[in-house]
């Protein structure tokens, strides 16, 4: 039996001690074991389609029973819902602007109702005197039907996400939705796609077969590579690939593969 | 009944593994479910006052019997003392170079006169040798009494830190002491003031009234807000306040409100 | 008795989840109470030295029975070995490429035969899937025998390593290993070289003595210090030697010492 778990996903950074303000709040509030887990705190600023994305990535990997908090809120303060989702394995919170649509598909969804927050809350940091809280007593076996009012996940903020799409036979679409600290380009182009030709992005064409590992090429070649989550990447053997290409996020991505 | 915690203050930054061995050092002197928080590693080299002013933000936030310490000590290895403070919430170390001045009107003070360092104790990293030892003693409830000598809070070096005042009937002056990660300019005025007319900094002026949140502007504009610690920020509505004012810390404030 | 520890270190740096991710895995596995410590993420990728380095200034502060686990791992998804090395104080866990040659003296040193990984293990991340339920399981007590097969400490692929040697008579010459985040220059030259009259590096010649705090001189002077893990280093006090000096790491010293 592993101990409660608590991952934090903010934009705060971690120059300022917003985020070692919300470890304390959390200290206090939940059960003395609870692992708090720093996801990461270097989302861009207000991008709550990049901190949807990290959640993705990550939250396969956590123990059954983790809440899951994320706070990338530029509504803080305004009149937008708290949300949370209760799924078979794990709990999410997150402010009502998209962050929660990727995993509603199994979840039930609530607003808070419950009053939670810390005396004296603030109109500009509900990740310290809310969001904390909330993820606290929820980790502490709190029943969310006793912290909110189930609604209806339609209910909720969309987020509006780039899409990968087949364009002809043999042909997709996609884009570049991450890139990561060593400059390799994630797309949203599923690994599963058989048969890769080539894909192209920012002006350059990268030849297949598909890579199972950054040292399958000599070092300085562009590869396509299957990456860790289920994506296709463009890595550079030992190089930066976003770097060398001159690609960042947001980029069209034209992938070519064999007509199955 | 939460576990016991210690928090971490340091102008460390985390490239390198000087925090990252503070806490093996704790982990094997404090008691085993100890809460090691990192509020900030990221406080500019040798900058006691904005360690100060971290502390001062964050310490409320954190669970009653927390030890606190901060290691920002330029005068590492020099006859400086090793000072330490309780507080009916809390304890807080620190060098005696200004740290504990904000906080010293409720507090006991120590200076540090029992042998805590390791073995083999270094004269230029007594984040390691020495306060990550006291710390870890101190959580595990060894009482300030066996570890240090009571001296009067009048002997500690005082820190030096600039003070909003009224210099006219509606017209105050203060300074902008830390400027955070999304760009938002944290002055030392207070939000409890009134009324407030406009706020003017590095030669711009930004109009009253004082903004709840961060969203209540259209994108763009530069507004004043109540900041979640009292003390009136200037920001753009999601954007970089001190990137497109271009102010730094320290910058002058002056702040024109309505006689009351 | 400390709870048990887990140490990490890698070249993922914490804007992407990796990090994260990878505490998410260990927490399911490791006993609850494990602690588990960030060393750095900053290692520079595929900077298999620099981790090396970071691990010899590290490892000798935390608790008997730490499992230390450095991912820095170019080789991810080729044949390379993983491995691990039991020492009378701890357990380190790495990808053979030389992150174990300054550990493997007093170790046995164990190749990884045991099917640990998980579910749907990754070619490309290892760090998740294989690497930390290693280090999870050791942490738990599972012994080195029944998770691999003891392999001679020649076997592994060796680090290169800088050298300091003696040139002549009062003469060693050397080279800057780090600069850390202060921009000291740390040396591979032993601080136990006594009677040092002067150290040069990149066309500058600091005097000696060899000055114990940091704070000895006055601001902006550049002095040799004996750093807190036995090396020689270059400092400025109160300022930046690596930014005044415009030296880097690689770079090489000469050292002049009275004759003994």
């Amino acid at each position: 039996m592993s101990a409660p778990c608590i991952s934090l996903l903010t934009d705060f950074g971690v120059q300022d001690t917003y985020v070692g303000v919300m470890h304390g709040v959390i200290a206090g509030i939940a059960p003395p074991r609870t692992r708090i887990v720093d996801l990461s705190h270097e989302v861009a600023p207000q991008d709550v389609a990049g901190a949807a994305f990290y959640w993705e990535q990550a939250l396969p990997y956590f123990p059954v029973g983790s809440v899951h908090l994320a706070v990338v809120d530029p509504g803080v303060g305004t009149a937008r819902r708290i949300v949370f989702a209760r799924r078979a394995t794990d709990l999410l919170v997150a402010p009502d602007n998209g962050l929660l649509t990727p995993f509603v598909g199994e979840a039930e969804v609530f607003e808070l109702t419950a009053h939670v927050a810390l005396a004296g809350c603030s109109t500009t940091f509900h990740g310290r005197d809310v969001f904390s809280p909330l993820a606290a007593r929820l980790a502490r076996g709190e029943a969310p039907e006793d912290l909110g009012r189930v609604v209806p996940a339609s209910s909720l903020v969309p987020l509006e996400r780039a899409q990968a799409r087949q364009v002809s036979p043999g042909v997709w679409c996609g884009t570049v939705v991450h890139v990561d600290r060593f400059g390799n380009l994630i797309t949203n182009l599923p690994s599963a796609l058989g048969g890769v030709r080539s894909l192209s992005v920012g002006g350059h064409t990268v030849s297949g077969p598909v890579a199972r590992s950054y040292a399958e090429r000599e070092a300085g070649s562009a590869m396509v590579v299957a990456g860790s989550s289920g994506w296709l990447e463009v890595s550079i053997s030992m190089g930066d690939a976003a770097g060398v290409l001159g690609v960042v996020r947001g980029a069209e991505v034209r992938l070519d593969v064999a007509p199955s």
